[in-house]
């Protein structure tokens, strides 16, 4: 089971905190009761849902809160373990056949996508096919990620827009009301509310957690591509030193642990 | 025939219905007639009928509400379908021969793509001329909806523009009559509706309809890809097993019934 | 010679007819004066000339007239008509030789670029050079046209720049005479005029203009693509009936007329 | 030496003339005192040079001076004599043979490039090797280049934001001191003279030069591809008519005078 | 040890200077108090970091401090020094072997990717492979750089929304407490003061340093593709002179000193 990324309530809460404490150090207590406004927050959430309607299918609407929950969690893959791995399936390979890699594979293997693989290359498949297959689920998956992503990020974009929306129906019905200048600031303030919404939405919610969400899914399709190849350098009978050296060399831009593999590097070189 | 796309007008609905609650809920029944301006509508929608003119010509202004209809229908494709039927067609022509497909061609396909495929396979086309003509026809249908689709996003841009430029000529006008206090506030009022007219227009009307059909023209576009794919395995000869792999990998990204495929795919490891 | 687009001069009409419309509407016939100011006209297209004159060349500069011309022109190409005269020439060619192409080529073929073409496929160039000097010459041809295209969105990019300039201009001078209050008004709706101006300009004459010019680059191009595998066909000798099927897939995405060329085609797959 | 292009100047000089009619139609000479703001410039002009300072490294600033001369320069490059010239050199090197191109390159050839080129084919190097030397100097000078002209274009990105940092600390000094009602108008004109500043840096200095800058660097780019492709043409003892042929198609593009050469072509097919 | 850059505080100090300037000169000294707020340096500075920690992992967060720091420090190559060891180590390869590389490696060469690059070639690996590992590490750093850099970025972004988000809140508060009249002016200053710092920090700050911080990257993968050309060079036992030229053809975008390396290459023209 994948670990709770802290990180996203946790920034939720700080933006939060934050708009309280400017609210009450300069408008008191009920300063507070003056931003909760159900008109503002109707138009604001109902107008955006009303533009994401429109702009998605019913299938990927039913995907948001999956898509939303995919943005607590945390992805951590242990990217010197799964190098460590493929070395290991491939000096197996060489002592024992690509064929004795099938046997353990349940235990050995948790990873689904190299699971996959591993079965494909002990098939026999030529190396261009699996390369083929396994391109074709990673672009896959890119696709089923992004257009998740794609509601949060017009979700982002709608959102100041029915903020203004919410603001100009204000504006308006408080012109059309001067008699009473009494009630000329609390309206106006009311006014502004809808702007206020949309833009705290936009830049506390559903940019930053697109932006998070294309993070992962770049990351992701960067291990999937040092797994296949990796599957490649096992399938050929590559020798592991080189194929760790391979896959080393992608790892630099993930990991900060280059140090240690540097001193593993020099080994293979001594060696 | 295609079903209706229900969450089109139902998005709509919904965005009208919050502005209307939100006009109710502060400023009465007497606030829904001070929305309800003639003058604004005609320069919004007739400035921004003017700039579409320019800017497209006449044969594509004529297509706008055959693609405006688009938005409202559904393009359900089944897609564990379309594969078992690769997989049907591969195994007829594997055992029957290439030939005998063209023979109940029209009662097992209805899909006019598919169709000509295999029309240019049955008549020993090289596939690379056959690619040729299938991908001709992809980034010709590409065009086709992108013309289309181009209306509706410039629509969507100008929209908001004609709201200022209406605005700013109410503004000039009130400002020039500046004699009467009490008609500053309803002119200003009525400066203002242009601008939500036009915020509202390509919010709730243009954009998400646009994004709608680019979406579906890259999800279009993506099953034919399946299937040119899946015409070149069928005239090659490759094995059903190997074929039914490849286009599932594609059809991840698709589809979240991957639950079911899996198994099929353990099968045919398994065989 | 080459049909005017009544489009263009019918938008610009609309658009104006609107604005004029929401002035009369709203502040009579007296209103209309307010809105034509010698001062504001003068810095908007003017500043907006001195942009131009810094961001282009004398020779861009001189091209703007014919360049702003061309969006007022008809470009109406016959394209069943392009594809029935490959394979005619295609067929004369297979039965009296290419040489014979040359000699009634003033009479049968009007285009020049097609005639181009013809001539290097008769003078015996290799087909990788004749789609050399060929591609050079479209890309040479969307060069010129994005140089020319390129002022005209400048344009639709200084233009409200130049209006927001004039507008601070404006509102500086009026703030430091608050002495009269009564002129307050007018003169802050002068210096409104000027963004007024810049808004129309853009969104109502270079953007849409701009946009149109670059719709007939794409589609020129498109057309020249095909001519280029048209000529490429006719050299090589290619039956007839395999050219028309290909020139005609990407003609899909031109022509609404695909009925029409769906039954050549399934005679061609009769014959 | 090169011409001055004057249009650079006289562009920047009606920008300046039409603010000051502006100016002095609405507010008469007194008016004009008012837009110059010793602490205006300041703010603009140096929190300018401030956010440069971070965003550049200090060659580069030293560069800048240099960059902005570029913009006041013409280059006028006489392409059909760059034709000529290559089929001179072409028909020398087929009679005389490569090494007499060496003897009187200094008289016969003045730009650098093509001298280097011919220098290259005369010391024998492959083709493929000229190509790489040629393409590495053309990708270095559009580096170059792109790294001068960033900075005007950052330049024009900055000083709309310092403009509106200015008018942002005005208006606050200005909403700290309302007891003066007298000074609010004056006050409040002077914070958006910033925001003026700004807007005509960028509109009328910066972004119309950054874009000059690149029209240039295109314009030398794509005529040392062509002289690179003349290069390669002469050391292969191209046909010289071929070679025309071939650098004419690429010329269509740069320049209006396509008449007089089709009659050139014209008698190289006769030829 | 690397140098410091300079120019990253002096332009920050510059920008606060203009600032103070331009306050001291409006507002006098007490005018400098009113705009240090502590409520909107936490509502900025506070929002801006939940809006981060929402946007990226954990890891990243803390990668921020040495990010920040690069911008502030100099990297000098020293690119003719850099040709000058190619030159040499190509020129002892030919003479003693490949393999005499590896003896004085550590005293000849300080930089770590020419270490790994030579030892590759000395290990014997085919050049496809030396391209393919050194590749791979070039686009490590390069994604490393890009996102550390995109921190800075996004601040950048965020920025300005948490400025506009505390001006919102300042105005909705203000406009409900209209009845001192005195207090309005200050109240809106207090309001605007977060727009304020929310627009310094995005274009003195985060801006100019997330561009500085790209450029630099530009620059170090500019050299690596230089070294691997380099590398190759030397195992392929290309002639010394060949190989200067070449990497000086990819030099003269990065130094101004191309008249001396000029003056080199006419040498290795006479030679």
């Amino acid at each position: 089971m994948r670990k709770r990324d802290l990180l996203t309530p946790v920034g939720i809460t700080i933006g939060f905190i934050m708009i309280m404490l400017a609210i009450l150090s300069n408008g008191g207590q009920e300063g507070l009761a003056i931003f909760v406004d159900i008109a503002a927050i109707f138009i604001v959430i109902g107008g955006l849902i009303g533009s994401l309607f429109i702009n998605f299918k019913f299938e990927q609407m039913k995907t948001v809160t999956k898509v939303l929950g995919e943005a607590f969690k945390k992805d951590d893959r242990d990217l010197p373990g799964l190098i460590r791995q493929f070395v290991h399936l491939s000096e197996k390979a060489r002592k024992e056949g690509l064929l004795a890699l099938e046997l353990d594979l349940d235990e050995e293997v948790e990873d689904e996508f190299i699971k996959k693989g591993i079965l494909l290359a002990v098939d026999g498949m030529e190396p261009d096919v699996i390369v083929d297959i396994m391109n074709a689920e990673i672009k896959a998956m890119e696709e089923r990620h992004y257009r998740g992503r794609l509601i949060i990020e017009k979700a982002g974009e709608y959102a100041p827009a029915w903020g203004m929306i919410g603001t100009l129906v204000g504006l308006v019905l408080m012109l059309n009301n001067l008699e009473d200048p009494a009630g000329l600031g609390p309206n106006m303030a009311v006014a502004l509310i809808t702007t206020l919404y949309g833009t705290v939405l936009a830049n506390l919610v559903f940019l930053p957690m697109a932006s998070k969400l294309e993070n992962k899914t770049e990351e992701e399709m960067f291990i999937r591509e040092i797994i296949v190849e990796g599957i490649l350098g096992v399938q050929s009978g590559q020798n592991p030193r080189i194929l760790e050296e391979k896959l080393t060399a992608y790892l630099y831009g993930e990991n900060s642990k280059e140090e240690d593999l540097h001193t593993d590097e020099a080994e293979s070189h001594e060696a």
